[in-house]
């Protein structure tokens, strides 16, 4: 097994409001692969995906209950500057999410907040000046030591 | 906003126990980065990393309360051929993921199973032959038409 990973599909209750949050309200363009049942997002590397719940579940062999509590999951986009995180927060905020918590410094030397997507999906918003964000897009821990 | 994301966090409730799966049992190696509280590994494009439930409820502004019912959301690991699929599921049963659906042929032309790693959070292991995967490990949507 590679270390790697490939797609991140969110389930969502409303696959065409979750569409138009990313693609209208982030300004994301989506595949023209998937005919209606999933929305396919090329994320630099990754492949991001939206998909009913019901039928991410169904496929994954579980039962579609309702979820409660916290997930224990979040995605974070990393800027390239302490600045954009705010701007990325405040367009997340007109495309409706909801700030979970508005940015501030990070004990670990960066600058960060979180919003959730309309189904409570988690994304943190996050300058790192010690992770390198190549042109492309990819990101890179720094090298061991 | 670009279109992409560096991180995806998993909130786990004993850090050591997910540590070893996914290092000793998948066999990815972690980035000695971290010191104690969190563990990263580079994938291919993105980060991934695992880090106490509680911890990143804190951190997103969010109560850690008990998570119940379907998260959800789905990570997956694409193959480079049919055959690995079953490979890596029977890797990830080996390490104690529980299977949740054994890889058969899917709808959509391929063929994919589910695990669930000692959190509960799934991923599929999937051969996609529309999908494709470069050397480095980032995959890439057809291109539109």
């Amino acid at each position: 097994m590679e270390q790697r990973l490939s797609l991140i599909t969110l389930g969502v209750t409303d696959l065409e409001r979750s569409r138009s949050f990313y693609a209208d309200g982030l300004g994301w363009t989506p595949s023209t692969l998937g005919s209606g049942e999933v929305v396919f997002f090329q994320a630099a590397g990754v492949v991001f995906g939206l998909y009913g719940r019901d039928a991410l579940a169904a496929d994954a062999g579980l039962d579609n209950s309702e979820g409660s509590g916290f997930r224990g999951m979040s995605l974070a986009y990393n800027t390239r500057s302490r600045d954009e995180v705010d701007a990325v927060l405040a367009l997340a905020e007109r495309a409706g999410a909801h700030i979970t918590k508005p940015a501030e410094e990070a004990f670990w030397g960066g600058y960060s907040g979180y919003f959730a997507d309309p189904d409570g999906h988690l994304w943190e918003v996050a300058w790192n000046p010690g992770f390198e964000i190549d042109a492309a897009g990819h990101v890179r821990l720094p090298p061991d030591p």
